[in-house]
């Protein structure tokens, strides 16, 4: 059965190199993207000892597993986001947040303009860079911090706040894009007006469902005799947001992450909760997300690098800078120290998860086979992406051990 | 996007159902076939309201997904099966059920024999008809008798060591099946001794494997850093299984049951192995094994009832006497009363997943298209099948109740 060998390759490579990244003290996905490359290039020099293997972008059964891989990273990125941390983040934190995201989104924007070809997506293409260079992957800098023995103390935590800040934002701007990619063109005012009036709708009709008929349900569903039903209610209730999403024109991973952010401890027993969390986590990044990461690798086309070295070079400085001065600037501004902010600042440049997620997204929906035919820029913008947020992930954690994973540092700032 | 739709529909139909079953005292199987059933009923009806979900069975997605769900069914059964259970099994035990193996299977092969038409494929189908009415359902049987508080007694234990022998005996069958299927026709000798050499061979593969290599494989893995690593492990395994199944001409499934036969408490620690079987569980059955037996009920024409009364009738008896006789009468030679020999006989006739699992294999080997234009006997048999299982499932726990569900009788047979 193809599906199996198929699976078994690529989780095979995936977690190896995963582990080795690790070892190497870099966050896994990174060994998983790479993982997913280097087979990809294997398997386009020798298709004809691979035909399964050397077909599976074209693969429909594929395609569908990383949809569902997608749809499941994020339901448990918002099971993982605690809405109270967001809450409870400073004022300082917020000014970073909202900094370290204008700035490369218009410097995203500003490439754009400048680089890509008239056509008819071409605003829709410049959001999307704005958009990608804007994201901040949380679980990156939390390892990295973890890792630092830092992610208790006032700089840990702002960091933190930051980037989930960051990480709603973004979705935002992913409501817009979605929309965008869905009528071919920049809307109108008009039409700006209804796309706002949807995303607020859906917001609304997500927190009432979330916040009065979800605890409800859970009650009624611990009262179900069938084996895991409470396991089945949460994959019920995100399968529902994520249509809800689709209907109001947003894209179904926002439906799938705030299905998750409001799956909370409070409306069911601490054991039924420990256990669907762990066992989400379990299929989610031992199973599905290396999966997406490979699939992630095996479109990217290295290629890029030699066919746009002066756009993806821009890029590359765009995502730094960005994130250096959009984040660092409002960080020195509130009293950090210029190597915190320059910590602060490196620490917002990783990117994950959720910007391959949207890259994706935007790759399936054709948003880079314009105009046709499409000139380097915008036929490897996709590769250009991948390579941008593989580049700062593998570049954040040696930025903020330089700046503040000094332990001496650690220690004075302390807060417990 | 039409996947996520399709499964809310089909989750929240199955599980509803499925839980009504279980208030009704019957396996929750019955309710998710018949949620199954009447799905493709409105969907045959009004497909013009549901495009997308009345071409589920052409669907290569849903189909890739049932597969997975096959796939990871046999898995988490070779995980619940301790094979120190089957070892400990006592003489009476297998003598039931080698009887309520032999018994069903030679008056399948006898019903097909006589009433299916000359064709390639007669004897496969012939012997795929005895295959499905030697299986028992473990689970189903094991259910029955933990809610009649009978699984600790004497008559239990011998119920459910007869029960697992069958499952391993229908799996060598299987084999047999998927190697014909594969020839087209039924082997020479020559062939048979080659297929019985491939099945030694993948035993003592495996078995080498699962008792020498595992155990240090999943201490290498416990060493690991990244998270989740021991359950991409296990997958990882029962991949590599599979696919060593499929090389040697055996189906995947036997090489996914031999995986999880081999993932043992002992190899591992206490709470990883604790953490990946619920995470195993809780997939299973609240994802995937619904979505499966959902597309079973799918496939279903109920029109088979209409088309082949008779046969459909014949092969309703030979389940019940099959098993009746063949399990009954050893158990009367042992020494157990007529009632408990009655109730071992009809514990033994509840088919579940694992006989599904085989028909819908059969359905895709294409087994039920010769002769080519098929008589409604070959068309209909898949469908025959699945309502004996229905049939039979649904009868087995009132016949047990009736005969050994006495609660007198319980408390003077309890042995503990």
């Amino acid at each position: 059965m193809d599906l199996i060998y198929i699976l078994l390759v690529l989780l095979v490579a995936t977690r190896l190199c995963g582990e080795f990244a690790e070892r190497m003290k870099f966050p896994a996905l990174v060994g998983e993207l790479v993982a997913g490359i280097t087979l990809g290039v294997i398997f386009h020099h020798y298709s004809s000892t691979f035909p399964v293997l050397s077909n599976l972008p074209e693969n429909e059964v594929f395609k569908g597993l990383t949809d569902l891989a997608i749809f499941f990273l994020m339901l448990l990125a918002g099971v993982e986001l605690r809405p109270k941390d967001i809450v409870k983040a400073s004022g300082p934190a917020f000014a970073i947040a909202v900094g370290g995201m204008i700035v490369p989104l218009m410097a995203g924007m500003g490439l754009g303009i400048v680089f890509l070809p008239e056509s008819s997506l071409k605003m829709a293409q410049a959001l999307f860079l704005g958009t990608a260079l804007a994201i901040t992957a949380v679980p990156v800098s939390v390892k990295i911090l973890m890792d630092l023995k830092l992610l208790d103390t006032k700089i840990g935590k702002t960091i933190v706040s930051a980037a989930l800040f960051d990480d709603i934002l973004s979705l935002v701007l992913l409501a817009v894009l979605t929309a965008i990619l869905a009528n071919g063109e920049i809307p109108g005012v008009d039409r700006l007006l209804l796309l706002v009036g949807k995303v607020i709708l859906f917001f609304i009709t997500t927190s009432v469902l979330g916040l009065y008929v979800l605890p409800a349900l859970h009650k009624l569903a611990a009262r179900f005799k069938s084996d895991e039903f409470e396991f089945s209610a949460l994959l019920m209730v995100s399968f529902l947001f994520a249509l809800l999403a689709e209907e109001l024109g947003m894209h179904f991973i926002l439906g799938a992450f705030l299905a998750g952010l409001f799956f909370v401890k409070r409306i069911m027993s601490d054991e039924v909760y420990d256990t669907i969390k762990a066992s989400l986590t379990s299929w989610t990044m031992g199973f599905f997300a290396p999966i997406f990461f490979a699939s992630i690798g095996l479109h990217l086309d290295l290629a890029a690098i030699s066919e746009i070295p002066l756009f993806l070079s821009m890029l590359l400085l765009a995502a730094f800078l960005g994130k250096l001065v959009g984040a660092g600037l409002p960080a020195l501004a509130v009293g950090f120290t210029p190597a915190e902010s320059i910590g602060i600042g490196s620490a917002m440049s990783a990117r994950g998860a959720v910007e391959l997620i949207i890259a994706t997204i935007a790759l399936e929906a054709g948003l880079f086979n314009h105009p046709d035919p499409a000139p380097p820029e915008v036929s490897f913008l996709f590769s250009a992406i991948v390579i941008m947020a593989l580049v700062t992930t593998l570049v954040t954690p040696v930025l903020m051990r330089f700046s503040i994973g000094n332990p001496g540092h650690n220690r004075a700032q302390h807060i417990d």
